[in-house]
């Protein structure tokens, strides 16, 4: 990713504070913490920091310890690396007393309150006293609109996804078991460069389909039933997401049925997707075609989320909360159907939002013409 | 693991409680929340709860969405499973009021600052309010000594990483790259029933050895410089952490001498280790060899830490924070030398605390007699 990304990622953050009552801004969540600084070291635990930004109107510090002191002057260069060796909280009165800030801003939803009281106390007593502030989601409302680099990233997360399902897709057969198919796709998503998968995939053949969140077990695939696939990998940071629906032999008429319920849903709601569309609008057309089909009580889940460092972000396509689409999210789109006891479908794109709609980044056509 | 494990968990919660302020408790905290009840989901991302405990003196509910259900019921049958399908906080007042608690323990080092706001402004409205109150690490103390149940398990995660990681050192040749032997190890891991990796394998060869925490690469092995295997699995649930240092061909005379005194530092440690014994003290024995074999300077982290249903849990076993050893703790041994740019030794094994002294559980001879 070109530093110009970064560096105009900072700027915007800061006139953000200019405006916001905080005068510095402490970033410990990992993904917004990559997101401004190009730092990528994940936190093994969420007790086990490996680092966190301080950011004014004119310094940029990245606070971490010697186990990260070769990767964080290489990956964040605009940031002043600063060694910490004692935990997240101990170092940081005495890097902000010399900027003379009066309000510092923390992430009030990473930041537990144990550290914040532990904080809390230390800032209070410098001989300028530091008050802590909410930053009421400052860098992650940047993180819903995706910048250019982002959105190559994303296409390159989809594109690697898109090609390893496929080969998995080509080579299914009915005697081979979830796990089997899961463990495939692992292998294959970090042959293909992927840092890891964005996380653990879905393999539910027959009844199994009928959970949402299936975990992929021993059982063989068979034929008949629908077979959902929901997988996602993790690519220079930038996470895929994306759900085909496949079956082997003959499909019973039921779920042939189902599957094109689905399916229309989901090209319906591609349709819909475009700046300026209140979020809860491609969800309620999904919904009503689910719904006139007869099949309202088995679409339980939202039609989508946004995506990008993390798999779930900012905005959700929901029937609550409406917000703004707007040019540059990228969500995910995908409809499901699930017969407990029997089966289910699920449909899933991963989508960039541009001026004229909905650009699918998860080019793979293993879809069915029912 | 059997039910009556859980149970007594319960129970011995149950009469700290009595002891302690709250009147009753909020477990959100997954591996506390597997621990007290069975339940094995795990928690996508910080703000995606799969669950919660709410626990008081005759009542165990285990609160879900409808997506767990099913896992919920089957793993924690000695809790009552109540769904709530609009997110982690929403339906906990209504299941608090009926109990009639005044005060509701919650776990500070993993409630974010922003969810207890909220939660204490639903809990302040009440029509008889309830305060939040920390429960001080009330679940993370109990974790701290492992029952019968928990140790076997510890011992069979121990063992298939042993099994795992001797059948990898077996076929190590020089002209391997690091990242194949990463997931060779994670590949057999899950082959042989392991559910994820308890972290990142580190396979770190020549200069790379040098970082405590390394990531690999595709650097080849190699001839004479050791190459250091730090590797962990998770089985049904509990961590195993341990680590080998291996050279192919010769090894050099400066990294002979090395490995001799770490393997050195190791076995005093080890033989040190006893309930009753100060945690500090190991580690202290470990590093005075290493300081008086002149390399003091090289061995920047502590000597062991806990592990259990998390990889890095406590007790610590390092210079600062003296606790008393007890009977049932599992913690690791891992001294470890670092020469910046040239190569690092480190050897972990990990142990159970018993009468009689550690106990290795990480049962692989792939050590150098130098």
């Amino acid at each position: 990713m070109k530093r110009s990304a970064f560096q105009t990622r900072v700027s915007t953050f800061r006139e953000k504070l200019v405006d916001a009552p905080p005068d510095a801004a402490w970033i410990i969540q990992p993904e917004n913490r990559r997101y401004l600084s190009g730092f990528k070291a994940e936190d093994a635990q969420l007790n086990e920091s490996s680092g966190s930004l301080l950011i004014n109107h004119k310094a940029n510090f990245l606070i971490t310890d010697s186990r990260y002191e070769t990767e964080a002057r290489k990956e964040a260069p605009d940031f002043e690396v600063t060694l910490v060796n004692k935990g997240l909280v101990e170092g940081l009165p005495g890097l902000i007393e010399p900027l003379g800030a009066k309000k510092l801003g923390f992430e009030e939803d990473h930041l537990t309150w144990g550290l914040h009281r532990h904080l809390n106390k230390k800032l209070r007593k410098l001989v300028s006293p530091v008050r802590l502030s909410p930053l009421n989601g400052l860098v992650e409302d940047m993180r819903e609109v995706k910048d250019k680099e982002e959105i190559k990233a994303m296409a390159a997360s989809a594109k690697l996804m898109s090609e390893v399902l496929g080969k998995v897709i080509e080579k299914l057969t009915p005697d081979l078991a979830e796990k089997a198919i899961a463990s495939q796709i692992e292998g294959l998503a970090r042959e293909g460069g992927a840092e890891d998968l964005a996380f653990p995939s879905i393999v539910a053949s027959g009844p199994n389909g009928a959970l949402p969140h299936a975990v992929p077990t021993k059982r063989k695939l068979g034929v008949g039933k629908p077979i959902v696939l929901d997988v996602g990998l993790k690519l220079d940071g930038y996470c895929c997401d994306m759900t085909r629906t496949i079956f082997l032999g003959k499909p019973e008429p039921r779920f042939r049925k189902i599957y094109k319920v689905v399916r229309q849903a989901q090209l319906a709601a591609l349709k819909e997707i475009r700046p300026g569309v209140e979020s809860t609008h491609p969800d309620s057309i999904a919904r009503d075609i689910i719904k006139d089909a007869g099949f309202g009580d088995y679409f339980g889940h939202s039609l989508g989320h946004g995506v990008g460092l993390a798999t779930h972000e900012r905005p959700r396509l929901s029937p609550q909360g409406p917000v703004l689409l707007k040019e540059g999210m990228v969500v995910t789109v995908e409809p499901g159907i699930y017969i407990p006891g029997k089966g289910g479908v699920r449909l899933e794109e991963m989508v960039v939002i541009t001026k004229n709609g909905a650009r699918i980044l998860t080019k793979d056509s293993h879809f069915y013409d029912f």
